[in-house]
Order: structure tokens, then sequence, then C-alpha cells
């Protein structure tokens, strides 16, 4: 079969790799009918070393079952279902806790004899606990916003849950990627009074405006510190959503706090310490997020997408086929598009 | 009158300093009769540059008012007040919210024409935010207790908070000094199934025992972390207290963090970043916490104290004069007392 292997930093390609297979009884084998490129696939692509053997990419898809493993309960073949970033089995403690993302039998996709998402099939450990069957055909018109379940709009969800986002509270986002976007979504589906989005492509602002966003902050830095400082009576937001990881965007939401307030953190962060611990303990800011649990968030997100409350799929801006997977990592790397979907 | 007064690293005096008095009509004139040397008056005990002018020490204090000023309405003279370790006016946005401790219009004690606790007077700002009235009289078999009120027992409830320790939850506390015993008082109270106290002091061990710690570590470092993994089936901790501040003891708490788990930080930070953020963000740990907002919680910890269901004053193990005040530094500084009560 065909998948996605990264070879380096800019060099993506489509191979051709052993087929995808049933190997252990909880397995199912899931043919793609839709999977993404995710933002955080464009780290490697900026920085990987080269590989001989390269690296399979791709952990948001969907696709239809067309084989389970003799102790698989919950998935049938011709389901139609969707898989979230993350392995995992749905019965240890922490998936319990609803805190799949450390699962203790949990694991990524494309490592270990798995396959990933950017290619024609997979095979799929822990298909119980793994992966949700949706109520709709393979082709419906839902598919873009079904799709962000499998990562940005459960991590944007995650991000506000993190922050501790509700009604009355004034919430600012930085960044306007595909995740930012979501987390505009997340903020204003769970009662913010208030959506300051930090961002500066003119799609992405026009976009997180049309999901929710009251203000936007268009500054970098000190600026936009200022600014929203200036929107918010000199006091700062109450919750604060990092959706980018870098330092200085994580200094940037830290200084946006107000007192009392928090901080979700989901940008898979680049530096291995927080910045500006003594201002932030100062403030009493609370710092929290992590890896969305997006697995425990899918049947709560769902039915506002089945119900056309919420579309998220309006992030997708290109859709191609598999044979164009690398350019769509060029135009997400160069910002021409804010997310892609690949229809294998 | 005479007040406590640092000069530099290790040099505290009795000095005479001038009289304390009131100044604004919203001040009290407070005649200090009981106060507290702080674990966290020996960070500039250990390292402060020498200065010719001093610095006034002493943040924790209880007193009997002397005179108010026209505008306040919520103490008289003659009455037995508590003062927390800030100053808030009780009225702006913050204190509404119950976080006093970022009240724009609050101070610190020995700052700007204010007296500080470890004297003979102090003029308290702000008083009707600021001084809670006590209903015992000023040598109440209490005082030991009421006293941590105005900071340790408050801030060691604010660490349990922050950490969400609740029913059910597992509680480790990094640290043995008078917090972290208050920390063990606060975590049982808030109905912790267990508590794990880490510190190496016999004296504070068995006082943190018999305020309820279930279990002690007394390993550093690596070999803290195993233990306390150990002791919680490989998983860690729900809820961790960090009462300490320095960059270890921070590595420490992060690591016998569960995943999912959150660390309430109290200590003081000695360092400008928050270590480990990597694997913090893998394992969803929140982290929150800062100075305690313990004016906020006096209300609610007085009942308990006044009733005898804690005990928090039993962290006292030397009562002395104010003369005696340099020996009290030198005697905590080097672990010989936990923590100094001051009879001016």
């Amino acid at each position: 079969m065909r998948a996605t292997v990264m070879f380096g930093a800019g060099d993506v390609r489509i191979e051709d790799v052993p087929d995808a297979r049933l190997i252990e009884p909880t397995d199912a084998l899931v043919g793609v009918t839709r999977a993404a490129i995710c933002g955080s696939d464009l780290w490697p692509y900026k920085t990987m070393e080269h590989s001989e053997t390269g690296r399979r990419m791709g952990h948001e898809f969907i696709g239809v079952v067309e084989a389970v493993g003799a102790d698989v309960r919950t998935v049938n073949a011709g389901d139609v279902v969707i898989a979230p970033f993350l392995i995992s089995d749905g019965t240890c403690v922490f998936c319990r806790e609803g805190l799949p993302t450390s699962c203790v039998q949990g694991g990524r996709w494309g490592e270990d004899r798995v396959d990933a998402g950017q290619g024609e099939a997979v095979r799929v450990p822990h298909a119980d606990g793994t992966l949700v069957v949706l109520p709709v055909g393979a082709d419906d018109t839902l598919m873009p916003s079904l799709l962000t379940l499998s990562d940005v709009m459960g991590t944007g969800h995650h991000a506000a849950v993190a922050a501790d986002v509700g009604p009355g509270r004034t919430v600012a986002i930085v960044g306007d990627g595909a995740v930012g976007l979501c987390a505009v979504i997340a903020a204003k589906r769970l009662g913010a009074e208030r959506i300051i989005l930090l961002g500066s492509y003119p799609d992405r602002i026009a976009l997180g405006t049309e999901f929710g966003a009251t203000d936007v902050v268009s500054e970098r830095g000190d600026e936009a510190v200022e600014r929203v400082r200036e929107l918010t009576n000199g006091l700062g937001a109450h919750s604060v959503l990092e959706c980018v990881g870098l330092e200085q965007s994580t200094l940037t939401a830290l200084h946006i706090t107000r007192p009392g307030g928090a901080v979700g953190r989901v940008g898979l962060p680049q530096e291995d310490s927080v910045p500006d611990a003594i201002a932030t303990f100062f403030k009493n800011v609370t710092i929290g997020g992590g890896p969305a649990p997006v697995r425990a968030y899918i049947e709560a997100l769902l039915p506002d997408i089945l119900e056309g409350r919420i579309e998220p799929g309006r992030v997708f801006d290109r859709v191609i086929g598999l044979d164009e997977v690398p350019d769509g990592y060029r135009a997400m790397n160069e910002r021409e598009a804010i997310k892609v979907m690949v229809k294998p």
C-alpha cells in the first residue's frame, strides 16, 4: 500500500510500504477515507535529521473498518470510525479517569508496527479503546468537521478546559493556527464573554472572527501584551489559551494573564522550562494543559457537529489526494494553507 | 519605639525607630502582642547585601488596636486583631474575587512608611481591609495557632487548594518547614486519603505525623521520587504541595505528580523558570499557587482553631522577647527551631 514517509526536514515522500494487517486480536484494520496534516507535523518538517528508513506520518484520520480481530467488541467491519491522535486501551486507570493520553498501554501512530494516518490503511491497536464509530456515511458532508475531532477541535477544547473558560470570563487565545481557531469555537461554546484572538494572518483572523472572536490583536511580543491590557482595563484575561508552544508565545500568554487567572497550554513546548516563573507565582496564575485527551472529548463534542452548532471543519482550506501530500506540507509550512485534508 | 532591622545577611538588630503613628484616615495603630519569624525571612538573612539604612522585618503579627483613623469602620481601639502578611484594601476587584495578594492598593509591611511586625507597634494601612478582629483576649492560649493564620497555616491551605486536594486524593508535601507542616494539616482537613510528607528532620517529621501524615519520605532527589512512586503503585501523587521554592524541590514535586495531577507551589521561587516543562506537559500536570491570599482564608480557618479541630500553633517551638530576635533568626537558620514566636 502507499503511505506518507518523512525522511528528513522538508523531505516528505509517498512510498510503497507493507500492507496494513491485523496482528493482535484487539486490532482493527481501517481503510483511510480522510486524513489531515497537523501543525505539529511541521516541527519535524522543519528540523528532522535525515533518516534512511524514514518516519511514517499522520495521526488524524477517519476511515472504514475492513476487518477486526477476534477480541474486538464495539467496532465492526463496515463501520465509519474516527481515530484520536494517540492510541489508548480504554480500560486502564488513566483512560477511566478521562486521560487516555496517559494510557498505560497507549502508543503513537507510525511506531511499533503501527501504521500512520496519511496513507491508504492503518492497523489500529486496542480498537475498542481507540476508535469511535461515527453515525454517518463515509462521504458525509460533515467529514471535515468530524475529522477535527481527531485532534485540533479536541485540542482547542482542552486548552479552554485547562484555562477554566466559562461564562463571564475574558479569554485570550495565543495563535491563529487550526488549534487556535478551534480554541475560539471551544471558548464560545463554553460561554466566554469576550474572546481576544492573537494572530496576524488575515485569512485566519477572518475565520476566527466568524467563529466568535470579539477582538483581534495582531501585534507581537510586548506590543501584543500592551494591547491586551488596554482591552481588559489593564487587568489581563482570565483564561489564556497557548496554542503555539514557542518560548515567546508562552511568555506572551503568561504576561496577558490576569492575577488569579489560568493558562491552558496545548502548543507542543519547544523549550524544557516555563519562563517567567516568579512573576507568574506572584500573580497566582495557574498553568495547565498538555496533549489533549481528545478520545475522551469526542462524545461531548460530536452532537454539536452533527447538529450543526459548531463547524470546526472550516479550518480545512485545501483538500488533496495522497500524491499531493508533500506539497500539502509545503503549503502549510509556508502558511499558504491553514490546514490540509487528504483523501487517500 | 524598638523594632527589628536587617542590615545585611546574618545582620539582624533591634533598633530604636520612629514611633508608629496614624497617617491616613484609613489607618489603625496596633500594639504588637505576638509576632513570628518566617521561613521567607531567612532568604534575605542568607543573601541580603549590606544596607546602611536597613530593612524593617516581620510580616506576621497579632496585636491590640491602640487608635484608628477617622474613616476606619470595622476595627476599634481595644480590639485584638490579626494581620495577614500583605496589606489589602478589601474593596478592589481582586480583593472582591478573593485574591487580596493582588490588591491594587496593597502593600508590604516595612515599606513606604509602614512598620513591620517584629517590633513594638505597627501603622496598619487600609485597616478595614487588612485586619481581622479576633474574638479572644490578647493572651488567649490559642495565640500560637491564631498567629499561624497570618501566614503559614493560610499558606499551607493555599498549597492544598491550588493542588486540588480533596477526598480520595493521594497528597505529597515537599518540605517539612512550618508551611509544609501546616500543609499536612490542610490536606487532612480537606479530606486527603493519604498524605506523604517529604522531609528529613526528625522533630519535624514527628510533628507532621501527629498532624496527619500517613507516610514519610526522607530520601532526596531521585531517590525520593523513586520512593514516592513505590508508595503510589508507580503512579505518583494526585496533589503535590511544593513548600520550599528551590529548583531541586520543584523538580521533585513535578516528578512525583501523577499524570493529570496538580502541583500547588507556595515556596517562594528562587529561579525564574519552572523546570521540566516538556515532561510536565506530556503528563497534563497543572501548576498553580503563589503567595497565599491568607486574608481571604482567615474566616474559613478560624472556627477550626477556635473549636480545637486543628492546632497549627504547634509549629512554634520557641518563644522569645524582642531582644532575642537576632538569635531567633540564627536558630531558625540553623534548623535549631522550626518556627519562632516573638512577644515584644
